[in-house]
């Protein structure tokens, strides 16, 4: 067999299944894969059960810090953990270009069996296809996780009101940077890694605590389009500090030379959190104890000023963060 | 708006925002579905879990009979059915490339609304990409389903033992055929609708039989390649009948201008089910009581000859149905 991925790896036949036993089954296998199954069974849940669906696009296939795999597995696994729920079952689904290379196709399936493993789930059905070349891109990977919701929790945009906090979990625009220096065609280089990872930690860290409101990760549209949705949600202002958002100065460098703002950029393992104001510091001590919460801050409150989200800058001065709308960066993930 | 999907319509902000609303949410619309979370609550279900996923690719997007947003629903719907649980719940995630018309996107979310609503599933989450014009195909979709097995149901390939029927509950070879003649690049033209359906009235009907032992819905490869599945597991062998699999003279017409095998085109809402000899004229019987299974037959026997899948011919001659290797007709679902 060639090396690389043929529309008969698609077709239900021999070259498919031989695929799906060297690649898919050797690195995935756990209890719960049979992969001559048209269902899996899921074993009893207790507790309130939570769904949630992602696509990944993202271009190159890897990067410094991860790949389509593990993104794949993180940010389905986030965003369960963000919404309150242990996650604990995944679907995969790919979209293979022909022409792929097996090795590189091996390699994304090994670190989604990695970061599956570290975050504690486990993928328990699939689907593989395969396209002709020229109309994927790659692979194109979906996941959808089951999780349960810790019971005492009621995470929502409903329960924000005006001085609540709004705590950020760590520096942003890494995952954006990372994946447009790897994209080569700015002739920069960098040593900025992507944050992708679970932040599983991070939310359960908060989970127990009666004032947390609710959170969100950070990804596609960055750090001003979370605060967005919530102004949108709510009718109330937001208002944060510049000085208090934790931004690394090489993704400050990267962007001031491309013209992008780092406010709008992805992150694949940062938690945005709105916590009751007399929690907030509790939040933040427990955040400081994990090693992905270290930069953690209180980056600005919730307010009844005029309904817009508002940057308070460096320099003392107002920027209002608009709504996006241009892509700064697709394919981001 | 522009009718055409722009890369801003994947990127998280406004105009992705925008899309979500007027196209997804407005077809989609249940109770389940809040377009605004990153994770979905689902109602407590009693009983064994089930958990599908598959993805779809088919070209052309439409084709006579359905399209890939019906498609996508049937798909899992089905898988979920043939394995005895009854479909409750799915995720969506679209792909769709840059320049797809939005009317031709309304037309397939439309599709799927309906698809789902004939099934009794909920979309429950969905997350929407977009990728650069010539990276994609128009749209891929992938669902993931989520179902309640039967209890008493006790289904799979080890169950299967010589003597067992083969039930085979209506024509094969429609949808690949309606799909091939839908790409105009044979330029022939026929009536053959695709057989694209729920098979869940189909698999419902027998959950009750003590004597029913597998179900599978013949998709990619066809007929062939479900028989080989089961000879692969069981190493029994198994023999099937060419006078009582129905297949439509328009299918038969086609495939022998064309020089294809009907037993290794794809079916969409068939289903072979292996049943106790002893209950098989009974499981025939309830089928032929559904519109859809009026076509059914007893199509064959497992049984202690050699471990292969052979087709006894109409002319009383005997022929090894082999393992599919190449692709007779990719892209068919």
């Amino acid at each position: 067999m060639s090396n690389l991925i043929t529309l008969a790896h698609g077709n239900g036949g021999y070259f498919m299944r031989q695929l799906i036993e060297e690649i898919f089954a050797t690195h995935l296998q756990n209890p719960g894969l049979d992969t001559n199954t048209d269902a899996a069974s899921l074993p009893t849940l207790d507790g309130q059960l939570m769904m949630s669906v992602d696509g990944f696009t993202v271009k190159p296939l890897e990067f410094p810090g991860g790949n389509i795999g593990s993104l794949a597995i993180h940010g389905t696994v986030n965003d369960l953990a963000v919404s309150g729920a242990i996650p604990k079952f995944l679907s995969l689904a790919v979209i293979i270009e022909e022409g792929l290379e097996q090795t590189t196709l091996s390699r994304i399936i090994a670190s989604m069996a990695e970061a599956a493993r570290d975050a504690g789930v486990q993928i328990i059905c699939g689907d593989t296809k395969v396209v002709p070349k020229g109309e994927g891109s790659g692979i194109y990977i979906t996941t959808t996780g089951i999780g349960v919701r810790a019971k005492s929790l009621n995470l929502g945009l409903a329960q924000i009101k005006t001085q609540d906090k709004i705590l950020l979990s760590g520096p942003i625009g890494d995952h954006g940077t990372a994946v447009m220096l790897a994209r080569e065609q700015f002739g920069l280089k960098g040593n900025i890694q992507s944050d992708a990872a679970s932040v599983l930690p991070l939310c359960q860290a908060l989970y127990d605590l009666p004032g947390l409101k609710f959170m969100r990760d950070p990804t596609r549209g960055g750090l001003a389009t979370v605060l967005h949705e919530i102004q949108r949600a709510r009718k109330l202002g937001l208002r944060v500090y510049e000085s208090q958002i934790p931004i690394r100065d090489e993704v400050i460098s990267v962007c001031e030379i491309l013209g992008y703002d780092p406010f709008y950029l992805a992150c694949e393992g940062r938690v945005v959190a709105i916590v009751d104001e007399k929690q907030a510091d509790l939040a933040l001590e427990r955040w400081h104890k994990i090693p992905s919460g270290q930069q953690a801050n209180i980056i600005g409150l919730i307010n009844n000023d005029l309904a817009q989200v508002v940057l308070e800058t460096d320099l003392g001065g107002e920027r209002v963060l608009e709504e996006l709308e241009d892509d700064p960066l697709p394919r981001i993930c």
